[in-house]
């Protein structure tokens, strides 16, 4: 089929448009939208076809304005995309020799050495990756929206699979056993459902519904946890078999339920609802490929303004405009770059470390945010046996282990060999996993993964692992707001200091996300704007 | 990567020998692992290493025998291609000119005449196609071993896409309101945790469990309703946002939830399970391309074997061997093969006119299996604005319509152009929309589609409609076998009637999917053989 990849003016960007209108009202809101080559056939219907007015792209006094971008990840890429297309000048200074960021897909050769730790080398074979920072996305995201603009080729991410596991330990009956998860799932949705059912045809509850209501809630209550017609869950076939239905006399044999007992205090059901969030519901999409498929079709759009080796070293700013001191890691050599504003993506934890004259109030606002710990260690294996023995394409199955979780790779199914994340670690577990070497992190992850997957051991080949509290440059997974951070501190640094503007995902409430840094940039390069056109 | 394909003679066929193991013990369990290649390095750990024994390829009474494979759908594929290894001669008599029967990929050129209906020829786009037939395959069925033998790529089938709606009439205050899944889900599950946790705080209920297991079960239903600490449904962000969080101070505005009653009179609850069930729960799969290319690849090793355009005229059979009596349909000319056995894969509402001498009980049985109604309508559309517009990318919406369900391209995201299915109908609805011309289904559909995407009429582009009743050499869509069906006519038609043997859905315990033919299949060829050896 011809894939004619949308124009890029035609794409409809909802959010964006809001924001610009909420900001500045419908005059900046036409402004930017035709300044941005935001005005496709669907939003110019929406607004009744009012065209944008009172200024054109070549006359304007943003021509000649520069804005320093401090960082070459989602955010700083989105900003000097979008401040490009608006016809502003723009440099971004990156630290390292890739753009992305946390956005980063390891793969044969990508070498990192953790802060005070060894370098590490990815031995995988071409063409294997994992995704060591952000590995999904919503559909809803804005995410997609640019994936679609650039052409990048996306496929699920298998956020849902029920033929993944749950491995508890130390929870009573069931500990140490690997349920699948769509047996766990039937026997507490159906007990579940047997408790309530019962409870409103004994009238035990005082509900405020109609005898009708309250029959169509018994007739859910039946179909949701597949219970008899006497109202009781006596296992279902949702669960799954231990002999498979097949051909001729195979009818398959059910597998019994679980007593109510066990099945509670597993614990299991307190993972059901990590499927449930709204950024993790079904469907999911990653980037065929690698995760950083997106950062590089940014890189192709905007390379030309990106420095790399470039280390910050200090941010000034005066009312005239911005200057960056920055040293080039190539050569050792300090150099500085001047603009009339800056956009910096820096990571928090690492910001508060650089010097720069922000306000008291923006100093003391960027030092208090807690940044959260995450970890992962891809594993590559000879064969794809989770597939192969256990009939598993991608998922992940989920423990109360260390290594938190295991994800199976959601690419390349029915390839010989494979790659899957041995641990998905947050928080106590990723700082524990963190402080290992990463020769101990394999082990650590190979014995846990182990009592899951016996195959483990003599299938394995190779593994890498990240601790983002120790990579250099983020010094942390994302930001973690409490209420009171969101209260105290995120106004502040959502204002713009001066001439100094913050973007990135800590930057919004869709904190951990691409779509935060993304979303983040656009509302910076709407307020440059405006504030250039007020001018 | 390097994608190998496992090869042929490696591949675990669980279910395959487990079949082989009870029918004939584990002698005939090696010699037919033999004979099949199914050796694997895994079956062979299994049984310890006892060898095949007693035979060997070169020297078995097997030499010369010849089976009549009536049918070139996956069962009768199946069975000429296991045969085939087993080095068994056969002949596939196929009326039409291509394989796959009911699994079958419409695409431009597609041409079909409905049993008294007029010829449709699909008008889509190069590229374009839908799975008039079998769409989906669970992890677990055989079908995608296959795949992973011939090298057929798979991607996911979007089963479960929580942006896809619920859109009712007739049932109250939510009648004639799209409401995405998401958004029944959480409220439904918020209420229903609610009053169940109330129920066991206030000890409503007399449950087996301690106080300690029931503080378990209340932190379960607090996190599977997502319920506020005092233990109410207050709504909750996996209903999704009416304005989305994003950048700097859009901290998002959830959802208002629905009213308990509301959401009970609205009847969504009552679609929920069908995600439920063994066969239908994520992760599931198809092959890119269409669901076709397992067939054709299957018809890649077997072709030389097949006879298109013979349709078959009458079965016959002696104590010594079968002949079956075809019509040329290229020339007219009638024909005839002989074999030692015939596999019969044809549907039972087509065999059931076929003159055979079966015996009476068998014919009977053949007669007596009712097949279900089934229909789909394929509808491209220039623009997929399910993507563009709504950020849904595969997966369905649900609807008390007669058109029962859309179903949205689980494939080439991004492509310009989309083919939905525009219903995917049971029963009384399909036979309905059945009833009705193509270019009828096609009004019937888009006006009631655009209901729930009003931009249907605007993007239409052809359509093409399947109504499995009317279409010749099907005359439904899968056996639908009564409990009483099973227990008195099954056995028969499972059992070898002389010289002929059934396969296909119809002989297993998963019909409607292609693994219950190939399965059956499987059945039939061991059983053959193990004549064969005995004989």
């Amino acid at each position: 089929m011809e894939k004619t990849p949308i124009k890029e003016e035609q794409i409809t960007r909802r959010q964006f448009l809001t924001t610009v209108g909420k900001v500045g009202g419908s005059a900046a809101l036409f402004s930017v939208m035709g300044t941005l080559g935001l005005l496709s056939p669907e939003t110019m219907k929406a607004a009744d076809y009012t065209p944008p007015s009172g200024w054109d792209l070549t006359s304007t006094n943003r021509n000649g304005k520069k804005v320093i971008i401090l960082g070459g990840g989602i955010a700083g890429l989105t900003a000097a995309y979008e401040l490009g297309n608006a016809g502003y000048q723009c440099t971004i200074l990156e630290a390292r020799a890739r753009v992305g960021g946390r956005a980063w897909s390891v793969r044969r050769g990508t070498a990192v050495a953790e802060v005070g730790g060894t370098k590490q080398v990815a031995r995988f074979d071409n063409g294997m990756y994992f995704n060591a920072g952000p590995m999904r996305i919503p559909q809803f995201h804005v995410t997609l929206d640019y994936a679609r603009k650039f052409g990048v080729a996306i496929e699920p991410f298998n956020n849902v699979n029920e033929s993944g596991y749950y491995y508890n330990e130390n929870v009573g009956e069931l500990s140490g056993v690997k349920i699948p998860k769509r047996q766990a799932k039937a026997d507490v949705r159906g007990y579940v459902a047997e408790m309530l059912a019962k409870a409103v045809n004994q009238k035990a509850l005082d509900l405020p519904l109609t005898t009708e209501e309250k029959a169509k809630l018994v007739a859910y209550l039946k179909a949701e946890g597949d219970l008899s017609a006497d109202l009781f869950y006596k296992g279902s076939e949702r669960a799954g078999y231990t002999e498979e239905p097949g051909g001729k006399f195979d009818a398959g044999v059910r597998r019994d339920p679980f007593s109510l007992k066990a099945i509670i205090n597993s614990g299991f059901g307190q993972f059901f609802s990590s499927e449930y969030s709204y950024d993790q519901q079904m469907m999911m999409f990653h980037p065929v490929g690698g995760m950083d498929m997106i950062a590089k079709a940014f890189e192709k759009r905007v390379g030309d303004k990106i420095e790399f080796h470039a280390e910050v070293q200090e941010i000034k700013q005066s009312s005239e405009g911005v200057r960056i001191l920055y040293k080039d890691l190539n050569t050792g050599a300090s150099k500085e770059v001047t603009g009339d504003f800056c956009i910096c993506t820096i990571p928090l934890p690492v910001l508060k470390d650089i010097r720069a004259d922000f306000s008291a109030e923006m100093s003391t606002a960027i030092a208090k945010i807690a940044y959260a710990s995450a970890g992962k260690i891809g594993l590559q294996f000879k064969r794809r046996f989770w597939e192969e023995d256990e009939q598993i394409y991608g998922g992940s199955t989920l423990t109360n282990m260390d290594i938190a979780s295991i994800y199976y790779p959601p690419t390349d199914y029915f390839a010989k060999k494979g790659l899957l994340l041995g641990y998905y670690a947050f928080g106590g577990n990723a700082d524990k996993l963190g402080k290992m070497t990463p020769a101990q992190r394999e082990d650590y992850a190979l014995s846990q993964g182990a009592k899951i997957h016996p195959q483990y051991h003599k299938e394995f080949e190779a593994s890498f692992s990240v601790d983002w509290k120790r990579i250099k440059y983020n010094l942390g997974g994302w930001a973690s707001y409490t209420s009171d951070d969101r209260k105290n501190y995120y106004p502040t640094l959502c204002k713009p200091d001066g001439r100094i503007y913050l973007a990135g995902e800590h930057i919004s409430y869709i904190t951990a996300w691409q779509a935060g840094a993304i979303e983040s940039a656009r509302k910076v390069v709407t307020e440059i704007h405006e504030r250039v056109m007020k001018e």
